[in-house]
């Protein structure tokens, strides 16, 4: 089967949703638990990226981890594991003329790091 | 800010797929490496359905894994790691009235484990 | 090469320690992450122990979550994520007639989910 | 409890292996399944060593993927995910004056990826 015939019912924009939803679980849930100190954040968030761009639709990522977070939560060892609170991510799916971003980011009343889609 | 207020930006329809997508894409990422063999198959089945359950939305989980490729890839070490290409996985998620079914399956074409969407 | 020619510079006893500490971090970083709720801990733990048993040289593993810090942690959405603060797991290696035991538990003073190993 | 008074019962060369176990062990299940393709080998390398690096007892680390594999095994989909297949891996630890290196490959009569040590 080609791999457009998967998708014949879905929209553009809900295909574009739905890469979206599946490129943020994905990420969330391969990089959980990550050795990362405040001298490792930049060279994991590069990477991070680069890998979740290969993933389909992904057009756009930006990685951005919580420095001030990994400092504190760094034990004597001088590092900690990443966690959901810690991540403020935006992924840019784009499905024909169909563009979406899917962001995670911790929400303090829920106590939950949060996924949701902005409108581009 | 409340739960439901991030999602006004989306239908029904669109929200039970992005929430579809988010435990696929999480399932996979998290699970896959994990050690399994013939003969504990089932038991992490069970515990990956009962785990992705528990995921906003999501309200049935189906996990069947190729026991005939898990048989054949053990190594002489009597085990393997779970790959894509193993997974046969449903998850439902409804959001109000709307219910959508979120699949994989690995097709042999395109050598890729896709995850699409089936109409309830 | 045989799998026990790779184990030729090693004394049974450094290669149960060796294979015990592979299996600890193994564990670790494959279910940090997982969706779990109090009522889910159970179906984990048992797979997990299943999963670790089939690595080279482990004879026994129980695993234990904390289950108040699991139930203080889950947010409103009813679930929590599994961190290596929640961890009490002892995984038991041997080789020949060298036996050990790995084990991993949260040390408050250190602010870290610390790996070791128990004699028997 | 002081780090140290946990290893009082194991030599420095048996640190070194312990150490040296839990970090490849931790490598392998916590990266195998991101997305890589040939573009992206280097910069998921150099972030896997920086991230590895901060763990107890580490002092050197060389991530080395087979270019080959990753290539032959990319989908359509222009990518594929990490496997213990394509991991050339090898860490140092050292305890005082005692230094270990540890490495995965993999060995095809076994059709398992292999982890052992050598000496320094």
């Amino acid at each position: 089967m080609n791999e457009k015939d998967y998708f014949r019912n879905m929209t553009d924009r809900e295909r574009a949703i739905f890469e979206g939803g599946i490129s943020m679980g994905a990420l969330f849930h391969q990089f959980v638990g990550t050795p990362v100190s405040v001298s490792t954040i930049s060279s994991l968030e590069r990477a991070i990226e680069e890998s979740i761009l290969l993933q389909p639709a992904v057009v756009d990522v930006t990685v951005k981890f919580d420095e001030c977070l990994i400092k504190e939560q760094s034990s004597v060892m001088g590092y900690t594991s990443l966690t959901g609170e810690m991540m403020n991510i935006k992924i840019t799916t784009k499905i024909n003329e169909k563009i979406i971003t899917t962001c995670i980011s911790y929400d303090e009343d829920l106590q939950y790091p949060i996924m949701y889609i902005e409108e581009q």
